[in-house]
């Protein structure tokens, strides 16, 4: 069984969706990194009943994840916060520089344009 | 029955997680603003069956948003980026017509600050 780490990510997001099994053994496989093994051994369940929950669980966070998009909008978000920082914070100094007015100008025309172009990302 | 208009909204969010009858049924009604009778007439089901498909996919959609929170997300996002656009605008207005420079440093100070504390917004 491969372990595909973005499991640890959609779990944040929709582990409240699943059921409380799943969420146990999902969390202890993909956080704790536990074997199916030691993941049966603590809870008591057989290793079959891990390997089901895991798989169960899988397949419906990959659902929800089609269905809402909800970790692709998350990361469109932090990407775009990230660029939105590295430029105001160019402008900032910039600014406090007295660089080249012009050139102060068009970076700030820039960012306008960037917040604008990007109001509907997450819709 | 009272329409409660944030259901339009939670609809456009995650209509996709509802049954194709509960979503045709919360559209009509929502969005085309259909009388319950209408509703039942175009879809061929009983008033009964309308009614029962609007309180079932309506709770179904406030579950969702408990449980996900995603149109809570989308509003903070909205607001912030309407936030970020009225700054950087002032922003481009002021280095333009060449105002004060410790106040326009001040304002790139600010919009980095807002942009800092808003990277977790959607976490």
């Amino acid at each position: 069984m491969a372990k595909n780490l973005e499991f640890a990510d959609l779990l944040i997001v929709y582990g409240g969706m699943l059921t409380d099994k799943q969420k146990d053994v999902l969390e202890l496989y993909y956080n704790e990194d536990l074997s199916l093994g030691e993941i049966a051994e603590n809870l008591d369940i057989s290793r079959q009943g891990v390997r089901d929950s895991i798989k169960r669980g899988e397949e419906t966070l990959l659902q929800l994840e089609q269905q809402l998009g909800l970790m692709k909008k998350q990361k469109a978000f932090d990407e775009l916060m990230q660029d939105l920082l590295t430029q105001a914070q160019a402008l900032k100094k910039d600014i406090s520089t007295r660089s080249y007015p012009l050139l102060v100008q068009q970076k700030a025309e820039t960012l306008v344009k960037q917040i604008e172009s990007s109001m509907n990302i997450l819709d």
